[in-house]
């Protein structure tokens, strides 16, 4: 039998995990790794953090743990397979099973025979088309070199004034990272939301108030159309549909494209990414595909439609599974949920699943809900004040989607989500799981159970809550009448800003029904909303009709609240 | 139609919260709770914290966020339904449906009907049977009361010398209180090793190492025979087995019991607590019971043996199906996991599932590993490293178990193996969920996907892992090579303390494999035995036949190791 000869196209995540994996799986087999940079295996995801200062040599993202540099070298002595860098594939040749490479060092060209092909090019930053794009001082954050050379014109040129360029997960890092360098940080983002696509308008309003806390500032809705340099080629403003903005800074950040042309030249099926089956297979069964450079489906059927969500972490699966099927071992990738997390300064803001915005789109029968509250019990130091967002089926209550924002332990409650999404878990599941309790990391009853609970409570009829945004309508209908049932020091604190509010604590209600117009909608609310809701229960009790109460409390309000003394 | 009237007989966390679901359901029904403490609803495992000083005021626990006291009024002022405290349950009469109750203030006794009645009457801290259990400063640390004297105590008797007695969660807890107190803590545990029926002894060996480095004086193995006072009633002393210690300040948590006296003298099935149905039904089908009065049973056919588990987030559960079951709604108790976590300075150590020992117990074809590693990208600076142990049925490759010790997140890898096992979840399903990543929250392969996969790789014949403790017992045996891959700098810092280790960093394993002697059993480790693993591999591929890894690498060895210069 002939050694099995196995080309990877690609260096970066799948490319070396099919190839690390698959020699360990098949010792003899005759792998070779391509690489058209000169880098390969570096953590691109760890660029922000670079930026930001978290870790001062970018070698650590280049190099393992122990300071070893991740060369062609070091994968032929550790791992067994060949690396070659700086080598271009320029052809795909079904028929004969070969790839034409060239090297961009000498320009030379051959054609490496294989048995079995991967493709792990990856995807490459979306460059808009617009004016100025490639003057100096702009960046796609995408390579080491783009972290290395920002960082050093921040020190060198002392920049100032930063742009970024969409307000997606990049976006939201790069922003950060810069505003701990002490740049001013403008982000220009055209939807009028931050991570739009990712998060509904809501939850996203929330993070919002907390990057302009921390002096970020937001233009949404605005729209970039061109870059101004000076005479020696450098930036010096972002021109938007709306004004001028100066910029000795710029960062780009407004998508990912997969790097699909090799496939597709070579007739392999793709769709805004390679097309790829549960093995990774493409459409020619002797070439696999993985990473950034394919087109996901989603873990069910609640998406049919393909989702680009390029990710470390689902390159890497899909280089087990790709490894695994050449091997002759059936690991089928499921899919993915479209879990996304990024840390924004001191929030955690995320999602896994679809969103209510998908929802509609999706014409699914669902009921959402948002919890704000602390992620452990009060009298803990450490307990942090979060939103949970949970949107459920209603025809079999299976979870939809969960998103977070907030300052509490929000990554935890989303790998649970995502867990029971993987699952196909229902509400009744999710809060009936024994996750790990004790008061360093969560309330005896998790938020992410009790969100479960309320959410199964309104399909049920029996909480009643409104979004801040369909309150928000309502008040400014003026037709509605809210009722704050907060103790009286903390009505003094604050208040809603509006004219049509009774105070009456939660322990009073029952006693004062007839401070309550029976006639009027009513809108419960306290600080979380945990008392707006046996607020509702106690007016529906005593027959009245038209109650609510304001999920997630004032803590969850966006919009304006009258401060005592401001 | 009359009035449903439901009796419940406990006020601490089931009993309020089944009464405040039921009414929430049944706003018509007449619900009242009778306690015979003073205090209801009240954060039992808060107590530890405010011993630590982690909040100043006691009230925090018997408190509502807001500030007010969760008393008989506020219940039912906010909630709607009466509470008696003070009053104590002394007989149930299943005939009549009453139950005999005795004001403690009064003496009165008198008999209430019920329709339904629901006992929640907890558990109580075990006394063991030794002379002196009733010294001053002795405490069990159940109620507010306890921790209010111990600390007033520290303070007023400037309390110098504490002993633990047992080494479970609420002693772990404690003994960091009391070390942030600045006392000397001396843990005394009968058994040979911390957490025992929560841990297995390698995790527990771990975790103990960071006990000892934070001045806890353990004393495993040893067993407390009585306890020595003074002329004033004051403890001195607690005698062991083996000698006699010094105290001034003694906590007992040696375990909790199920308060099934009443429901046992009303014939009630009761087996080390009393026996419950799904729905939270006992023997009798008008008589629910809930919270740490009840035995559970585990969330699947694994363990067929109640399992009694007190905890406060289990309660809370109960409570819900018990009142949802009153009001006509199934949502039956699916059982537990058997989760539990605690904080030990700066650990984070807890299970869930089964461990190995319980595995061997149940006689279950099972495999092991024990991974370590850092729970973030290594240039993250809150990476920080932990072990986590995973244990999977050979048969059909479910989780059955996953342990956690050390400064990494542990609390949220332990909940998405507890999701996992909750679900049915294999090692596939585990390594393929799509987890939230981002670098601040974890690496693009989570560590519980890493485990699963070493885990899948070891039943597979991949993988060839022996624990700390089976390479402990080879090197005590005198027979075994150790080959050590790891980098030059790394082996001048620290060593395995054992005279046969061949050094030879694994970039050159590949070119120096005549220095590995082929009829010797080889032991190979690094830091964390990632490399220790590929050299496994490299070796097996050349043709060694008697090649393992050192599982966790030396992060994860609490045996002697020889540091530099020390």
């Amino acid at each position: 039998m002939s050694q099995l000869r196995v080309l990877i196209i690609g260096g970066v995540a799948c490319g070396p995990k099919t190839a690390s994996r698959l020699k360990r799986l098949c010792p003899d087999a005759d792998i070779t790794m391509i690489e058209r940079d000169s880098l390969i295996s570096y953590g691109a995801c760890g660029l922000p953090y670079y930026v930001e200062g978290e870790f001062l040599n970018i070698n650590a993202l280049t190099h393992t743990q122990v300071g070893l540099p991740r060369t062609a070298e070091f994968f032929e002595k550790t791992k067994g397979f060949k690396v070659l860098t700086r080598t271009e594939a320029t052809r795909i040749d079904r028929e004969q099973k070969t790839v034409t490479v060239k090297s961009l060092d000498s320009g030379e060209t051959r054609d490496l025979p294989y048995d079995k092909l991967v493709i792990a090019t990856g995807g490459s930053a979306f460059r808009p088309p617009i004016s100025g794009i490639d003057l100096d001082n702009v960046w796609f954050m995408t390579h080491p070199e783009h972290a290395r050379t920002l960082v050093d014109k921040i020190k060198d040129q002392g920049l100032e004034n930063a742009v970024m360029v969409g307000a997606g997960f990049i976006g939201m890092e790069i922003a950060e990272a810069l505003i701990y360098r002490n740049l001013n940080v403008t982000m220009i983002e055209m939807f009028d939301q931050i991570l739009p696509g990712v998060l509904d308008k809501d939850m996203a309003a929330y993070a919002q108030i907390h990057l302009e806390d921390n002096d970020v500032d937001l233009a949404l809705g605005e729209r970039v159309v061109g870059l101004e340099g000076d005479d020696a080629g450098k930036v010096t403003a972002v021109r938007t549909d709306k004004r001028t903005i100066p910029a000795d800074c710029v960062v780009v950040a407004v998508g990912t494209r997969p790097n699909e042309e090799l496939a597709r030249e070579a007739g392999l099926l793709c769709n805004r990414g390679i097309l790829i089956s549960d093995n990774c297979q493409t459409s020619d069964p002797d070439i696999y595909a993985g990473g950034d450079c394919v087109v996901n489906h989603f873990i069910n059927s609640t998406v049919t439609q393909p989702m680009y969500v390029p990710l470390g972490s689902t390159a890497n699966k899909h280089g087990r599974t790709i490894a695994n099927h050449i091997a002759g071992l059936q690991t089928p990738f499921p899919g993915i949920n479209g879990t996304g997390v990024v840390k924004a300064f001191d929030y955690t803001v995320g999602r896994t699943g679809i969103t209510e915005t998908m929802a509609q789109k999706l014409n699914i029968d669902y009921e959402s809900i948002v919890w704000g509250g602390p992620d452990r019990p009060h009298y803990m130091k450490d307990a942090r004040y979060f939103l949970i967002k949970m949107i459920a089926s209603r025809r079999d209550r299976k979870i939809l989607g969960v998103q977070v924002a907030g300052a509490g332990d929000g990554a935890k409650r989303l790998d649970v989500a995502a867990s029971s999404i993987y699952y196909g878990g229902t509400l009744q599941d999710l809060a009936d799981i024994d996750l790990a309790y004790a008061p360093p990391f969560s309330p005896p009853i998790d938020p992410i159970a009790v969100c479960a609970h309320i959410l199964s409570n309104k399909m049920d009829g029996l909480a009643k809550g409104l979004s801040v945004d369909d309150v928000k309508e309502r008040m400014d209908q003026g037709e509605v009448v809210l009722l704050d049932v907060r103790e009286p020091d903390e009505n003094k604190m604050l208040k809603m800003a509006y004219d049509k509010v009774i105070h009456i604590p939660l322990g009073e209600v029952r006693e004062r029904l007839d401070e309550i117009p029976r006639d009027k909608e009513i809108i419960t609310f306290c600080k979380i909303s945990l008392r707006g809701y046996e607020a509702q229960l106690i007016l529906e009790a005593a027959g009245f009709e038209r109650v609510w109460f304001m999920e997630g409390g004032h803590e969850a309000w966006p919009f304006e609240l009258d401060y005592l003394g401001m």
